[in-house]
């Protein structure tokens, strides 16, 4: 055990205040960091919101770089000096379907977060890394990338990933338009990911006064999202959009701003969105729609259908008797599809 | 023109019965044909219940296969005599993106329905398929496959492209679990596509009574979907599901049965899901979520970072003036992300 000192809320409606703590001794696979940088998330302003004298105390922090001070008998890819990068998951399962796949952040049995997390050997509730130090497991430790401001590297590390993993799942690059709603630590670095892979880049912003700002960062075009005019105009460009607004909005405008087949993808807290359900998604589930068919794949269709022998299962109904026909129909009374008999009109 | 008989709602309320009306003169590039074999959608009943004084009469019917009794002078795909097969769109733009890239069914000036469409000639309403005669441009007429029960190809030309449509979009094939919701006209040709091309086939069924039926369709598995707990065991399984059910209902349980990154498609009406703004998901647009990123995906992006310079513009923040952040971030004055500095705390 080691004593630390980090920034607490100790009660609800309190105020930041230093805080001294014991951080845990080293287990075998722990690596010790003396905390350098740590970026402030507008996670860390909701948990203290969501405060309760029975979570007390809070410390939050969940990207953050700084150096290794110490490293438990098992550790080999760190070593006292090393400087190291940690995001918002310090522990996982390990062995679930997700886990193995290396997505940890759907780990079955819930990663454990930085702070506010559940320690997944004594229990305790896990303080973040506004402090300075923090214990981390090794696998969950990142050597900090030389050549870049380890200050900025920070928010790389929730921010930074949390962005760049849909903007890479959904391959945006050269010869795409990928929209960013909302300029803020997450949508600033969508803007600096997505234009590094080639994508030409538009922000979509409540705040007119942030265009240069966006323009600064390199995005190429920049929608004003309280200007209808202008919302209108984007209407099936994006083959991309990716939404990092953290105000409950309606989707509906960059689902419209999407061409065919493109993907609006939220980030964050999915509450954002009604419905609730919508938080189902989570997962990368997708939900899309579909009608009807053009001319090129009935082609197909057909083609298809005679290759396999597949035909409906159908009941033959005189024209005459259509009425019949729907009436069963509106009682699902059908072993499949009814289909009329024309000859029955002469 | 020509005299042809269908069957007509001419009134709302009213019954189904025999109705004389002229088809139109053909021109140069149209196909007469004598339905042979009309299929009944789920469409036409709602159509039927939509019927108001203005809008009748009413002749529905837009999957339906026959024979051809004329064609205009520049017609070159179709003689005399040749059986063809028609669905639901029988006219479009043709200019627009999505005709150019034959997906038909998004033309952005609409396509010409089947039944209740408009002319793009004339202008006049379209009488469906529910009649001894019909004219189509040439392009949206379809050679009848042989080999196949003309009367069970009629539902395929609607039920059966709007369920090959997603399939195809979606890879649906070998070493892939497929769910279909709702098994009726589209459902039941949902399981045998999905089937044929090489996935397991799992149906969602409202009716327990259905079980047979869809085991003879070639269904592997059937879940009743009242059934909680059989509901509760396909957490995670499904590759792709199909909606066909055409009731209004949760699409919950069903985001839940896909694994991960796998699709929800629903079909048909797209107001069966909440919000109705859903119904821009309509163009193959689809909604998905993300939040946060695994280990693999953390370290590609450091070094994606570290290959092209990218860090977040940080405003550095010592630890105890975390307070002051906060409320600044709150107030969204921030370009574009806090980092704290810990050695503020010494």
């Amino acid at each position: 055990m080691a004593q630390t000192t980090g920034m607490a809320l100790t009660a609800p409606g309190g105020s930041w205040e230093p805080y001294t703590f014991e951080r845990r001794a080293l287990r075998p696979d722990d690596v010790a960091v003396r905390v350098t940088w740590c970026g402030v998330c507008h996670t860390d302003l909701h948990a203290a919101e969501a405060l309760t004298a029975g979570s007390a105390p809070l410390v939050p922090g969940h990207e953050f770089v700084g150096e290794v001070t110490a490293v438990g008998g098992d550790v080999t890819g760190f070593a006292v000096g090393d400087a190291v990068a940690v995001g918002n998951i310090v522990d996982s399962c390990g062995t679930c379907g997700a886990c193995r796949a290396g997505e940890e952040q759907f780990c079955v049995d819930f990663p454990t977060l930085t702070y506010g997390g559940r320690d997944r050997v004594d229990g305790s509730v896990t303080l973040g890394a506004y402090a300075r130090d923090y214990v981390v497991r090794e696998p969950f430790a990142y050597p900090l990338p030389g050549g870049l401001d380890p200050a900025g590297v920070a928010p790389l590390m929730c921010a930074g990933a949390t962005v760049f993993e849909p903007l890479r799942r959904w391959d945006v690059g050269v010869g795409q338009l990928v929209g960013v709603v909302g300029l803020g630590g997450l949508g600033h670095l969508a803007v600096k990911f997505a234009k590094a892979m080639g994508a030409r880049v538009a922000v979509f912003t409540t705040s007119p006064g942030k265009e240069a700002g966006a323009r600064a960062l390199g995005a190429d075009e920049v929608v004003v999202s309280g200007d209808a005019e202008a919302m209108a105009a984007q209407a099936g460009r994006f083959d991309f959009i990716l939404d990092t607004a953290s105000a409950k909005h309606d989707p509906s405008p960059y689902l419209r701003a999407l061409r065919m087949d493109g993907t609006l993808c939220m980030l964050g807290i999915p509450d954002r969105y009604e419905p609730e359900a919508l938080a189902l998604l989570l997962g990368y589930k997708r939900l899309a729609a579909s009608g009807s068919a053009g001319r090129p794949r009935t082609r197909e269709m057909l083609e298809f259908a005679a290759r396999h022998g597949i035909v409906a299962d159908v009941e033959r109904v005189p024209a005459r008797a259509v009425g019949d026909a729907l009436a069963r129909l509106a009682r699902n009374d059908v072993r499949w599809r009814f289909v009329l008999d024309l000859s029955d009109l002469g």
